[in-house]
């Protein structure tokens, strides 16, 4: 076969230099025709979008023809030729065709119409398929969107430790991470399990969440932000959650509540502007295939001002609605962590509009939020979304020595490992604020999609981890 | 105090409009002067560079100035004002300070001149020195070079699992990840752990590679590219070795080793010269104060064609070396696993280029690698660097289902858990070649620092997972 130097179809498909000899190569997706000729649409996986061979079948061996099933893998050179069809406007002739790889009948994306479910079972062949490879392009293109963002207003990516010997929040289920020889495990005189001789001397786990190590970031390097994976222990096997996910947390030394609300909003709106400017023909397949109201629900959000209610305004609202007869399943006081109804009541149906809630009760919310002066509320700002609900939390800090032991000490937080967050507010403390958006969450929203495994590659969950 | 909005110290510092009021923020670096004038150098991590604020004694109280120590937090309003001295070409008349957060003798890095092994155990401070404020800014840098380098080429980042239940290479130590009690371990009746309670229901561990997982995705999207943490639970106390580091791998379908051994070039010169455009101050201090050969030695890799070399040629320069006198710690044949003297002495002695060494004997490299004609070698490229020894590693992929299975039967390779991965050999395979490069071994390169442990914000290793 003469060698030709390969165009990707993403590529291909914009040319117009019609009757030029091309290269593609890339994997069979269909294969129709008549006795005369036939017609393979083409893909590599550089865009939804596929080529269309045009086979001439006189020209090609029988024996070859038969290898060209759904699922092979083909090279073929050929005149690049305006499409008289529907479709894309470019086509192949193929005049020479090598098969790479064979496919046989046992090639289990063969056949259309597989359930979500069966796809996550062969979650190794799925981003194949049209509706995942749109879903990892898009996550692509939202990780560089992220990246975009903060590297333009000048934040520095800060990777924060995956394996940590201290538990963040206090709170939060765990993966234990060890060397040790589970056979035979060492014990002291109490019965305690002895971790010296374990890989770091001491008993390690997984992270659950970066921003204290990002705070020491911030007060030294002005404004970072972590992009990482993160862990939760938790036997949920629901549709929103995942044991290992991905998490951008930015933090910003001199930041205030306002400034952070800002931040959100803009950042917020950058990610889906992104994908509406540079993921159109991936959104337009989802929007079509998945949720028909998938793209205006993007472009609202870009265009929307986003609503900033004060917690205590919020359960006004929520309790007039309730004196007028809406019905929640669970009851609506000052001082409650609010359910999903209530947010999606304040989102959907009150404001028709994203909202960032601030101002939160302090029982509810981390010791690290920074106090008001009400004694009563604190500085987190949460942002709810349309059909997601909460996909940003977020808040000032708490920056005053005194004022964060004190709470640390009335939550009874042990805090023995966590002498060099302290030193932050010893030396040169500083205003800073910074949220935490769990990146899965984002796709949720950007891509349409209704089950959090289905937007990360290979999903970790009770009882999963395949491949 | 009168609010006017910040300006970033590295963006102050380019201002030419002297006169302007303005305000800054940041951490006092020193203070020094006269009983009549005062000159802080404030620094707010935007940039290596201080500004200097100039203070006139008597319009300040002295229990303000007082607070004005090492380490101190301020925001500072005053007047934009042409430098009069060396360093830099703006300064500011101070009109308002004010301490937002003191900072006692007792901080650390109050003196100068710190070693690198306390500044590890202050790991949480360090980011406030200026080598490490100027590592984590080259650290930011270089991971945005190497998204914008994959992202222009049409490479998706791609995100492979953290936690597997099976063991890339079949080698390697893994950290096990679990959320078992590990008082109460039920065991079989052959006395083996039983793992169905585990949470993911059978024995888990930290990766140790994303490669296989990125074939897979490379055989749908044609080219990924990874860039996340890989853990090894190696007992290394080692300048070289972290039990937890970045790594980036990409892998690309249809590209043969003439294409990898082009990509290999191509991106790191890229990454190398984007430090070089973009990191200047920084570069700068490092190559003063911590390796005067450093910004020359970047420049000689950016400007300098590659050698490509066969490792029988390889074998044959060593040999020849030998012969004429020079003296190795460990024997040179046909077929030996080179050491590190052996990389550096073509590199640093013979070539004085970085050398892409390909074609290795099968024996010495991973079963996954493609089998040459010759049926002794495979299709394995490293690039070796001055100083830093292997840099990359690489190779193009065997692709052929029946060699890669006779390989994994001769080694013994035990691939139950790996069905999905030969999946990809049997339904439409198709030629493809990857690499990967560890992100703190390039750090290491261009920050001139000669410690792993100084280039990751809060190294993992034997011991040692503080912070």
């Amino acid at each position: 076969m003469e060698k030709i130097s390969r165009t990707k179809i993403v590529d291909l498909l914009k040319r117009e230099d019609f009757g030029a000899m091309v290269n593609v190569k890339g994997w069979v997706r269909t294969r129709r025709g008549s006795k005369q000729v036939n017609f393979i649409a083409l893909n590599d996986g550089s865009t939804i979008n596929n080529v269309q061979i045009v086979v001439d079948l006189e020209n090609f061996d029988e024996a070859l023809l038969k290898d060209i099933t759904t699922g092979a893998c083909l090279s073929v050179n050929g005149v690049l030729t305006e499409s008289v069809g529907a479709g894309q406007k470019a086509e192949i002739q193929a005049r020479e065709i090598e098969v790479l790889g064979t496919c046989d009948n046992t090639y289990p994306l063969q056949k259309k119409g597989h359930s979500m479910e069966f796809l996550r079972e062969i979650a190794h062949l799925r981003p194949r398929t049209n509706t995942f490879g749109a879903v990892f392009r898009i996550r692509h293109n939202m990780a560089i969107a992220i990246h975009t963002f903060f590297h333009q207003k000048g934040f520095f990516y800060f990777h924060t430790p995956i394996i940590t010997a201290s538990d963040c929040e206090g709170a939060g289920q765990m993966f234990q991470v060890t060397t040790k020889n589970l056979y035979d495990l060492k014990k002291d005189e109490n019965g305690s399990i002895i971790y010296d001789d374990d890989f770091f001397g001491k008993q390690a786990s997984l992270t659950v969440s970066g921003q204290l190590e990002g705070e020491l970031a911030a007060t030294a390097l002005g404004a970072i932000y972590t992009f990482g994976p993160t862990f939760r222990a938790e036997n949920s096997n629901t549709p929103r959650h995942l044991a290992e996910f991905w998490m951008v947390e930015p933090e910003v030394a001199f930041a205030d509540l306002s400034e952070l609300m800002d931040l959100e909003e803009e950042f917020i709106k950058f990610c889906v502007k992104w994908a509406l400017d540079n993921c159109a023909d991936d959104l337009e397949f989802l929007n079509k295939m998945v949720d028909k109201g998938l793209i205006e629900r993007l472009q609202k959000v870009v265009n929307t001002e986003f609503v900033r209610l004060p917690y205590t305004e919020g359960i006004k609202i929520l309790e007039e609605a309730v004196a007028k007869g809406h019905k929640f399943e669970f009851p609506v006081y000052w001082g409650c962590d609010l359910a999903s109804e209530h947010e999606r009541y304040l989102v959907e149906e009150h404001f028709q509009k994203p909202v960032i809630m601030i101002d939160y009760p302090k029982e509810i919310k981390a010791f690290y939020m920074k106090q008001n002066e009400d004694g009563k509320t604190v500085q987190g700002t949460d942002v709810l979304f349309p059909q997601i609900g909460e996909i940003i939390g977020g808040s000032v800090r708490e920056e005053n020595y005194d004022k964060l032991m004190a709470r640390i000490t009335e939550l009874h937080i042990p805090m023995k490992d966590m002498w060099w967050y302290l030193d932050t507010r010893k030396y040169g403390t500083c205003p800073h604020a910074g949220f935490g958006l769990g990146f899965e969450r984002l796709l949720l929203f950007v891509t349409g999609m209704a089950n959090i495994r289905d937007v990360i590659p290979f999903p970790r969950t009770p009882r999963n981890a395949e491949f």
